[in-house]
């Protein structure tokens, strides 16, 4: 495999879509380090591990030495919800901006080289184009094209109101492929419209234009929906080690090797290795402890993740949990007390049982004593119920 | 009729629409001056009659002592045509807008009074609007609604482009009455969806709406299309006084009454006698040559408007022109020689013929020996042509 092949099959590893192969090959063969651009929300600095398979995607770029631009989007932050109808999205203030920035870097330079990542905020450029420019901007496309995004033409069909500002975000974005001057734009495949309108904005501008790297949206925990902060099935890279490595070790075997494909900084052959493995008789657990060491480790270091698989191994060991615990899947709302789950998952007969249980001091959650008897557990917790010496259920809160 | 009264009829004369009136009531019985602003295209100051409607009637709220505010719209002139499809809007300069500011002044102060005439240009407030606002202005309205427009709703359906930056500019024009806190706005009935832009915005900026004046568009020449450079139908203010006095003349009675409505300065109870007059029996072309002093009178003064009357009438007793000429009308499409234009006025058998008539020089068109056999006649031409001492043909080119 000549180098060109091996970039590409790096670029290529759990990516959903690239466009287009021949065009980044010939980028690639120039042999100058590609511009390579991914643009983030400055409003959700407080990451997990779904945005990081763009972050790793953006890794394997600068571990081929090209240039990467981690792209904040002040300018529409500081604009918010003009229409005013999405209150979760007030307009951010220069310090609330620079301050998310700062909270960003700390967090992604935990994947990415800090020395090799250039920070672009939008807002430099997007100020200067002032309203003429918008103008001039959104003459280059039209109606019906902005139409035919899947979205738009959802609610468009069923006339639920768009506004036109909508139309000129897509436009914005593509314009900052323009002059970040892009070779390359990564994205969610949600994104796939956007990031096209970066081209052809480029083609207009009289740029080469830019290929597109599009990633999967990552599935949570569950290995259904996508990870996500309001379903709570997600991992944050800000958790305690305690808590990355114990969700880890709760995903299915399938799904470990899909978090191994998009989230691990293995390399596809060491992956494969440990496949095999497992495929002539290793105990699959050994290797979810090897992915849930690697993750403690990139965000808190080698010794906390030691210390938290010797904690988890306590626990265990401690436990002696058994090695088949029916699993129960109990629909929760906006959160169940404790004692209801206990009875809803066939632990005991009725909820003032499992009240009494927990006041005896007889209830395990993942193997910790709970000592609060009102407590309420939110959707997205996932853990083993223990009441009494011999009575296991691993319940996941939905 | 009270003072309020008075007012709503001088306004109401020749629109063809007022919204909304109650409305207009109320601000007018405030006792305060209303901010009336219209805007003109900072690209055409060659103006002709068709202008002087909405010119006109600004000067009616002059006349009644509102504040009258003529906007000159540069900050989309000096964008031009974004989409570069149309290369007659080729962007202006700062120096071209205002040298056309200028010219245009030189032409409307001619209607209006200088001294009570406020010339705002929106660059002023656009620009500083920037891109972040224009986004939030976007924000005001949606796409189903922008595609209600009767133009946007044909193409959309017909399948035809539309440039976002078109649903932009209605946007930019309500803009403009919000950041001129504007009470009316004027314009042909052609705007009535741009001009409710401003209605909307208003209201949504915390502003009294505008109401809105709609003149209609008026005729040409011909009494039946609009008038237009390109049809050629029309009267330029900028025309010597012997042109304006005789393209006067030479419209039908009809479309003279409409004219002394819709242009002249005149009371429209001076404009009833003179229509009392003519149903007695007075001749209507003295009540044209009434309207013919006026308008010659307006753009080049008293003397000039004396002068032309001398000329047309010398011109007419001198060619002793009958009284019954028929009147032959002749499609020209881009031109028609003149030997031409006589055969199919009949007023010669052959093509040949009317070449050597008029190299006999015993050809006139108004009275004018024609010297070049090779005169090309184009569309919008309206004269009397003569053969010889005694065949007439008034022909009307279109």
């Amino acid at each position: 495999m000549n180098e060109i092949d091996a970039a590409i099959s790096l670029i290529r590893r759990g990516t959903d879509e690239l466009l287009i192969e021949a065009e980044l090959v010939e980028k690639l063969k120039s042999g100058r380090p590609l511009r390579v651009k991914a643009g983030f929300d400055p409003t959700a600095p407080d990451l997990h591990f779904g945005h990081t398979v763009l972050l790793n995607k953006l890794r394997h770029f600068q571990e081929l030495d090209h240039h990467i631009m981690f792209l904040i989007g002040d300018f529409t932050g500081m604009i918010g919800d003009p229409s005013g109808k999405n209150s979760t999205r007030p307009p951010l203030s220069r310090e609330q901006v620079l301050e998310n920035a700062r909270t960003y870097q700390e967090q992604v330079f935990k994947i990415l080289d800090p020395g090799k990542t250039e920070i672009c905020f939008n807002s430099s450029w997007m100020n200067e184009l002032g309203a003429a420019g918008m103008i001039r901007l959104a003459a280059q496309q039209t109606v019906a094209r902005m139409l035919e995004r899947e979205d738009f033409a959802r609610r468009y069909g069923n006339q639920q109101p768009i506004s036109i500002h909508e139309f000129l975000y897509p436009l914005c974005q593509g314009y900052d492929s323009v002059a970040m001057k892009a070779d390359v734009e990564l994205g969610g495949t949600d994104q796939r419209f956007n990031l096209l309108m970066g081209r052809e904005l480029q083609k207009h501008y009289g740029q080469s234009p830019q290929c597109l790297v599009m990633v999967p949206l990552l599935e949570g925990l569950d290995g259904v929906n996508k990870m996500s902060k309001s379903l709570g099935n997600y991992i944050g890279i800000a958790e305690p080690p305690r808590e990355i490595f114990g969700k880890t070790m709760s995903i299915s075997d399938t799904l470990m090797w899909r978090y191994y494909e998009l989230l691990s900084l293995r390399s596809s052959a060491e992956i494969a290795a440990l496949k095999t493995e497992v495929e002539a008789g290793r105990n699959p657990r050994d290797v979810k402890v090897q992915l849930a060491l690697e993750f403690v480790e990139r965000f808190h270091g080698k010794r906390a993740a030691e210390e938290a698989l010797t904690d988890f191994e306590a626990r265990f060991q401690k436990n002696a949990l058994p090695d088949d615990i029916p699993e129960t899947k109990i629909a929760v709302g906006d959160g169940m007390p404790l004692f209801q789950v206990m009875k809803q998952a066939g632990l005991t007969a009725t909820t003032s049982e499992a009240v009494r249980m927990i006041e005896q001091g007889a209830v395990k959650l993942d193997g910790e004593r709970v000592e609060d008897k009102g407590l309420v557990l939110k959707a997205g917790t996932r853990g083993v119920l223990q009441v009494g010496k011999r009575k296991f259920v691993a319940v996941v809160l939905l």
